[in-house]
């Protein structure tokens, strides 16, 4: 199907997706069970359940970027292959820092901690979009879809970076914040224009 | 294959699969060893066993039915990934669970708790059915398989949400019952077409 | 490729190799580090290292039989594919019995299991390889290669048992004769014929 | 795509894949969130963050090359699934001793032995470049490949080997002579050579 000499993305694929699994999994090694059979003892537990729950959320909507994303690269180049490894870091760091955030009670270090690690996945983000639409598709149609990606992501950048600065005063106001933030790429497509 | 525009749903069976193997795996670490090299410490921690069994065929149960269906999946839509992620998050709760059933003996509480995942587990697969036979497949046949695949969930949902009620006074019974339901799903296809 | 009628062997591949990869690396979280950094230290826990090493070569023979034997299979039937969980699910208990093994310092009673264990590996390879062997290549040439395969596994099923029987009363001949069973895995293909 | 008696090399680029994938978010388990939730507490930590950084970015490195060889695999022969075997034992004892060496802070047996894994490495997948280039493709192209690619890894074994007997006296120079030899892999293609 590839020469040798030309890459195909497909093994980068294949080892983001086991890359993904693993992370959005690994939580549940986390999840505690309730000391008694009870409702109580499992109420007691909320904070570990919701944060599964919305971390679990949060990766699946960054797998979807990713998998749109991908669909546009034609090879794996160097760029590629590292802007993907720096993307797979940024979002194996989510697990740890959703358990932080649980387990402190929403406390202001773990949550600009979080908005950081969120402002990182999406730095890196768009690193992967400028090699996925940027080299390979010059037509009219690439530009536009690249001209509005750059706009959401700079938007979103902005926004989570005003989030890690307001959680160290108002951690609830600063994971609100994330959440709108995510909630932008719930669909990966970009408004005006057919995508998926 | 797959021009950029119209997603493949190859990567969704990637991910569906690296998250069903760790899925069921995972309860492999959760396997103690024996304290004593003797047949009586092994005998000791039947619960163990005996859950890790069963959850193990429960879920080969549900990677049986999500293989089946995902065949019929032409593309990869906005509804399809997001039914497919919300049929994984229920999936991962599996494992916590029958560890929970085994740890307090089949206590009332875990026990409906489990007969509500596969309740979940269960919705979310028709979801991804009416995905995946509604849309792309007009034919006779889909139209017969839709209908026969909607009666049998309709019951099944019916029956674990029963198993549900019935194990906050005789859990027992209500393991009895998701033991039942998932025997019907022991083959994916409907009885009356060829299926495999 | 393959339409939603007939099924194709490749979720069942990726599904299985999901699951090697898992078994063959969960055995890395069982290391423990040497809690001094001196090589004394790291000596004390040779039953350890020793144990991962060759837990680790079985699984890869496993592997690569696996590998060997699934290329013949054409389709993904019902029978192939729970001869396969069943196959899975005897390799995922490899690792504990390993670590059982190391730490009750070659005990009758895991080393017994552990032939007990191979004993099933063994006979759930066998089932599969009446599926991808029996049914859908009645060549002249793959009736030769399935008697030699099964004259082969009878061989070892029967070893198997007399090194688990012998085991619970000299375990370090029990261990010897697994390994002689394995060794005889080593290559896929049978004595004359190319194979691979 | 490829008959029976051939082997792709498709399932070992998948098994590969999985291997790598795991062992490079196994080391997520051993981080462990801070006690407190201040960036003090977290900075007490410093040795497992950067450990998990350096080690990920070590076998992002070991990923890149092993990618790049095994597009020039066209078949898998015994030799390549063996020396693959190998080369992912040799990488999934990279986790293990680098949490050693952080928790040792430096000591020299740890960073000795990680010089020890990565000579290890380095020799493995010298064995699968001469599978995977030497027999396929005797083009002049592919000779002066090997010939580079031989200069290049007998040099950095070498260096290894240094890194090795230097770090029982100056395990920090010992590491620096690790990072620089890593760094020679940071493009997998030798210089001279377009590659990617």
């Amino acid at each position: 199907m590839h020469g040798p000499e030309e890459s195909a993305p497909e093994r980068v694929n294949a080892f983001s997706d086991g890359v993904f699994a693993i992370v959005i999994t690994i939580m549940v090694l986390e999840l505690k069970k309730p000391e008694e059979p009870t409702f109580g003892a499992l109420f007691h537990l909320w904070p570990t359940w919701i944060s599964y729950a919305v971390s679990y959320l949060f990766i699946a909507i960054v797998w979807v970027n990713h998998h749109y994303l991908l669909k546009y690269a034609k090879g794996a180049s160097f760029r590629l292959i590292w802007g993907n490894f720096a993307h797979l870091f940024s979002v194996s760091l989510i697990p740890i820092l959703t358990v932080w955030i649980a387990e402190s009670k929403l406390a202001a270090v773990p949550v600009a901690l979080y908005a950081g690690v969120f402002m990182l996945v999406n730095v890196t983000y768009l690193v992967l979009a400028w090699e996925c639409l940027g080299v390979r598709r010059p037509t009219a149609a690439a530009v536009r879809t690249r001209k509005l990606l750059h706009i959401r992501s700079f938007f979103t950048i902005s926004l989570f970076f005003l989030a890690m600065v307001v959680s160290f005063w108002f951690p609830y106001l600063g994971l609100g914040l994330i959440c709108c933030c995510l909630g932008l790429y719930l669909r990966p497509e970009i408004p005006g224009k057919p995508g998926y």
